[in-house]
């Protein structure tokens, strides 16, 4: 077995062997009522035609060939997974054993990985987030993959902040402390700020040196094992068990590893520990499509930029966002609203009130659990 | 012919032969979209289980017999009150041979009804108000109907304006001139004021003296014509050939006439215009249902002053009007907001600009007049 992956390094060469995971247990509330606990946002089609989850693997078809192209979820997602994605092998949909914030997925796919070859560079992709500029986005991720493979570094994407947003993670990096290979510059990252308050997040803003954690992550898996081991070593016998578990295939123990582990995500994990990673600029048009405010740029808009993606007739309206597919919409004296019509509920919401719509899944999860 | 007008009227004596006219040829818009073209107001169940014509006719109950109860609307419209009122005998149904505003629709309701008792008293009731107080409305219909045939004018009812509302006709009522009969006082008719603007409806709610037109009028059918020859002459010809139409049942002529006649109400075309009319205080909870707004002291409301006829959850948000049945509605953020849907179309409307819900389906009219 080790000679194996021996051999495999050796082929590689300088140029890494990388691997694409794409996170797809995701089950987020933000695009309620569209969203549900059973179709979460990776399953939405809300900025083209195609589901989120096949615009992320569409966007790096070419990269990297099908094989190498995972996706890690829960059993129920992954059997929606191989019908959405039927190019990918069998094989590469990486079951869950139960869903446990990222931190245990992430180290479940890096060990899948690692089985096959430990010097290979796992680039982690959301399933759910929009990228403008695929070609660019797949040009930097390249880049990305060689740096993490070269400087055995954690490299992640941050992203210039347009707003003082207070829901991102921040990433501290410094502006004069950088690598540069494929003309792509690397900087090294000083520190993270999770969820600043917004005087905080001014001054970052100000500051230049902050941008948004994009949750687009690169590492070799033996540098990802080698920081588990240094940053993280309470975690690191969940890791040697999952390696086991995996090449007995024994899924009981797996199971088990799973129960044990803390619901925690990967970035409180282990990167927020990690000294020394880099930082690229995700400058390809990102967004976490993170409430239903971010979709303003993504549908048709008319005079008054209402935006809309179903019949809209209005009067004295403005800057409303409206879905509500089969349905004519129309508003009257309206300003900064959101619509949305889905199924068996309809949402109205002030537009600068949409981060509240978790909160609302929240109450709704007790009071009506069937609309959630 | 005449001799057996004469007999009746020796008959009913000083208690008058009270005939109920229903207007039901609506075709308002004000409650889209629920009320559509084939659908109007009267047709739709807003403020109880009954649909508004049905609690029009259950209102009057008891009143007097179901054989002097009339309905006078078109054609298509007379199919379905058929159905909604069984209890009515099938002639009296008077039917229209098209819809040109209330005018037609009156002098014709009053044509059959002079045909039978040229000294019957008629009440004109609009399909689609809402009356709270039945009972008392019966009381004071009776009063009203003794003092239209024993004083010989046109006797209507008054609301006491609770707002400086712009969108009605007000009626001047001198408060030292009034004559009393069966403990209701009718006061004399000053004059008329169609739509003041919000100056004057306002000095008119300071003045006391103005009251909303409610659009309920009662009149001997022999003073309705004396009326018509006196102050509106030029549509006497038109009153007698309806009334020739009907001798002969000759629904061409009748046709003919209604092509003819100018598609006005009948408060412009005669009641304005008539001198020394009575009117009398219809202080038993009236609502003309003019607007979604009015609805808002008839469903069901939170605590936050949302009132709603469906399910609904919200966060911060009052004072706002849902009716989205057999769907959940979510609101966030939202203030003094309508949201309204029904079947192929969803209205959301900030409650001041109800009133232009009119504009709106006449901008849809040219636009989409398949969702009017």
């Amino acid at each position: 077995m080790w000679e194996k992956k021996k051999s495999m390094t050796k082929k590689v060469g300088e140029k890494p062997d990388l691997r694409i995971v794409i996170l797809a247990g995701g089950s987020g509330t933000r695009f309620w009522p569209l969203s549900r606990r059973k179709k979460p946002k990776q399953y939405l089609s809300i900025t083209g035609e195609k589901k989120l989850i096949e615009q992320t693997l569409d966007r790096v078809k070419g990269l990297v060939p099908y094989s190498k192209i995972y996706t890690v979820a829960v059993a129920w997602q992954t059997q929606r997974l191989k019908k959405l994605l039927p190019a990918l092998p069998e094989k590469n949909f990486i079951v869950e054993p139960q869903a446990r914030n990222t931190a245990p997925s992430v180290m479940l796919a890096t060990a899948c990985v690692y089985l096959d070859n430990p010097e290979a560079v796992i680039a982690l992709l959301p399933a759910d987030h929009y990228i403008r500029e695929a070609r660019l986005f797949r040009q930097k991720l390249a880049a990305a993959a060689r740096a993490a493979y070269k400087f055995r570094k954690i490299v992640m994407f941050g992203i210039q902040p347009v707003s003082p947003a207070t829901g991102y993670g921040y990433l501290h990096s410094l502006p004069n402390n950088f690598k540069t290979l494929h003309k792509e510059k690397f900087y090294s990252v000083a520190g993270f700020k999770e969820k600043p308050d917004l005087p905080t997040a001014l001054d970052f803003i100000q500051s230049g040196e902050y941008y948004w954690n994009s949750g687009i992550f690169l590492w070799r898996v033996d540098v990802f094992e080698q920081s588990l081991r240094k940053y993280t070593p309470e975690l690191f016998p969940a890791w040697l068990k999952i390696l086991q578990a995996l090449e007995k295939n024994d899924r009981q123990k797996l199971t088990k590893v799973f129960r044990e582990l803390p619901a925690q995500s990967i970035d409180y994990a282990l990167i927020e520990k990690v000294r020394g990673s880099l930082m690229a600029r995700g400058d390809f048009g990102w967004s976490d499509l993170g409430s239903w405010s971010s979709l303003y740029q993504f549908v048709n808009r008319d005079e008054n930029y209402n935006v809309f993606c179903s019949p809209l007739v209005s009067l004295d309206s403005k800057n409303c966002l409206v879905l509500n597919p089969g349905q004519l919409t129309a508003l009257i004296g309206l300003e900064d609203v959101i619509v949305v019509n889905s199924r068996d509920a309809l949402l109205v919401c002030r537009r600068e009130s949409d981060q509240r719509v978790k909160e609302l899944v929240e109450k709704l999860q007790k009071e009506k659990p069937e609309f959630t």
